[in-house]
């Protein structure tokens, strides 16, 4: 973790290279980001509207050729960052790396294989380089907030959902007992996913109940749903809100090596060391 | 409510599987607890998959093995839970206790009784014993901070529900009034069960206003449920904030009269001074 | 507001049943409370009720007996109340004095007039005696401090209301101009109804985008809805942690009269003169 | 910002025009203020109404009238606003300005141009007045502390609509992949639509999933929709809740040296010191 050391073995000209693309602070590495991050989405809507039959029929031959010309760009790429790091393998054993890897790798198969439907999927592989934009350097401070606040609030959120399905696999299971086939409740799993349409208040309308009894308890799914979705919201607000006004130093104690500190703490609270020597 | 002094007069053998079954502290309860956890999910999975008529068809004899090699299972449970412990009926009657039973009763009146929806009504009752999962000792501290904010905040939630109905009962009545039969509107009950379905913002679309006056009233509505929705979540997210802050001490330091400690502290964060002397 | 100066000058049955009928503290006061919730409720069980077809045909005869019967307890009721209350015009002018009265002409009425509709529409203002509930001793606290928090958060609120129906209005326009006739967007107010079903989540289904943009304006739309719905939840929630943590004292300064103080206060922030004395 | 100093060199009659049309502490302003609001809002039903057919065949020469009328309003007060200010073009810049620029044109453009459709496009410039009601005096100190509060917590929305962004796309493809076209999933922009209208808990119905592993995944869709709403409620809550206690004072008394004034105190709470001295 500690980059500089890393780059003092690496030659003048990769330890360059080292410095725009896996670096946000030059404005080289900036202009590099942005450069990458325009080529990623027109990438990504590059598949999408290859999907679109009406889009694909009149500009196939156009969006083979953006296509093969993305390739090459994110093979480059992919070749100068395995050459400017000094250990290859944890970047390419990386979730980036093999995101990377992923996104190239389809369109080398295209030659290859044939079937329309089997291209598609692996060519959709291309669509996981989108959580690169998560990466964007201006934003990182703002995505560790919220990553701690959710992690901390993890447990709790699990508890939650818990909860949450133990109710829809009760409810639903309940509801297939009282409904009707013909008003679409056929089998407890399908029952299931209808009390999640119901309870998330999603409500698409392709099931719901029809007997007086039926719309009683759906209803009282509904409330439910509407009130409990104040759980989640008042786990992750309060999370927050620590996280926020959070005094907790990152200094762990020299004597008995623990942490959570305060920021004013002079003392470690849990052996009295004395934390500042 | 001390374990200890009711295990004090169980025989040795009897102590064993009472902390084996009733305790996730030492490995052993911990294996039993996940091994009753898989049993379970694999019960409700069955129960589950037999109402799927495609599945039913063809892997009913299967299915019907692996019921009654659970439900052997759980009633072997049963009756070590009952043996283990010192007062039987305590545990018999309790929640759980009636929920165990109910889930191996099923199986054996299926021997007796016939007629598909009625046993399909029994079988279910084995969907109760999901509540177990919530009993999953590594997060009954998540649990009990969740209860404890949810039963504080369990006035004013009543109170909320409370002028939720009334609105709802007045909203569908004047709906009712308003709108034609034609558009779904037949009677004040399901009247108020659309209020319902529109207020929780589930909207299915079996019954929508098609006057224009129905759907300006339709519109206040749905900005009604859209705004106090934030009631519930302002009682959950002030009521856990509270429960969150009350982890810091109300102790003050011997040696510097210094307040604000953690729980946990052993020793004054300001001075270093032992807190517990 | 002072009651007592009140029932001073009352005869003493009349106090007698001042205190039942308006005092929730007295074991008699509590009973008729809870004996007077009933009877509502079940008024306005019957008025649903009356409105399905199914039962009215079968139980009409029923139905109107226990209408006949509830109409005179309340008229009973409403009697005694003006009698035993000192200022009876305050009590007959009043909200609740308007709704008891509302609640027993429908039936009176009945006498003299006819069509089916008309009654119908008449006998639905019984169902305004719901408020009552509303006034349950038991939780008034709860009451006003909900009540309290909502009407600290009013002005906020209104702001948050009118930039929601400035953006349907602008959305709902653009979607007029932009999506066919045949997708239902027939004419600018329907199309803001539409963007209300929609920014709210509550998405019937009757009216929804068929064109390319028009579904890309939707989720923009949608995805609005689905963050706005942040901002009352935060005025809300902020607005009753504060409430909460209310130190403020009721008290006002004796020399500069006025308000605001906190609990711990000795001496009035504004002029400085002492507050206990 | 130092109104005064432009108003010095102001004619007396400007300096009165100025004061009613751009302020609203008098008594003359606020009635400017409240003819202004209803003649905007009549305006903007006049252009909602005319494209209701029914309204539009009846009442065309009553609206043409009224809109004429509002026309020749509007126009007068936006050459009295550029006569009575000093810098003329800071105002017909300014975004208000522009606006109040849109809103007479149409009308007059309407004398040149022709097709009921263009004509409807140019109208509906009109509704953009509507930003005016945003500016009333009266609320303007909450619209400012929302802002704020919304303003500070920008930077983590962005992260959270891009998270959410990145998770549609997926899921949009995945579904695609997974889903029959008859189902509605005709392609990956429409994928990701759906993808959208159900993670915001919208839930249309005109797209919804027919196989048992779409309806899995929509459930999953579903759920997290349902879950992460919390993540935009928690950050503006924190960030509203922070706005609001910034209201306390730094300062300490100089006499007790005590902590935790109001802003708007004079006098320390504790010892009852003038604090401004």
């Amino acid at each position: 973790m500690s980059p500089s050391a890393d780059k003092e073995k690496l030659a003048p000209w990769r330890l360059k290279i080292h410095e725009v693309i896996f670096e946000a602070d030059t404005k080289a590495g900036k202009t590099f980001d942005i450069i990458l991050l325009i080529a990623i989405l027109l990438s990504i809507l590059i598949v999408m509207l290859e999907s679109v039959k009406n889009f694909n029929d009149r500009y196939h031959q156009l969006f083979l050729v953006i296509e093969w010309g993305l390739t090459i760009l994110f093979t480059i790429e992919y070749i100068i960052r395995i050459i400017s790091i000094k250990k290859p393998w944890s970047y390419i054993l990386s979730f980036y790396g093999v995101v990377d890897l992923l996104s190239i790798l389809p369109t080398f198969l295209g030659l290859f294989l044939t079937g329309t439907h089997t291209l598609t999927v692996i060519r959709s592989l291309r669509l996981l380089r989108v959580f690169r934009i998560l990466k964007l350097g201006k934003y990182l401070k703002e995505v560790q907030s919220l990553n701690i606040a959710l992690r901390n609030s993890k447990r709790k959120i699990i508890v939650f959902l818990g909860t949450v399905l133990t109710l829809v696999i009760i409810l639903g299971t309940l509801m297939y007992l009282i409904e009707t086939e013909e008003s679409g409740f056929t089998s407890i799993p399908r029952s299931i996913y209808w009390a999640i349409v119901t309870l998330t208040t999603v409500g698409y309308g392709d099931i719901y109940p029809s007997s007086e009894l039926g719309q009683f308890i759906a209803s009282i799914v509904m409330i439910t749903g509407y009130a409990i979705i104040a759980v989640p919201t008042g786990i992750v607000t309060t999370e927050m809100a620590r996280v926020d006004e959070s005094k907790l130093s990152t200094q762990s104690c020299t004597s008995c090596a623990k942490e959570g500190h305060d920021k004013d703490a002079e003392f470690c609270k849990y052996c009295g060391e004395n934390l500042h020597t």
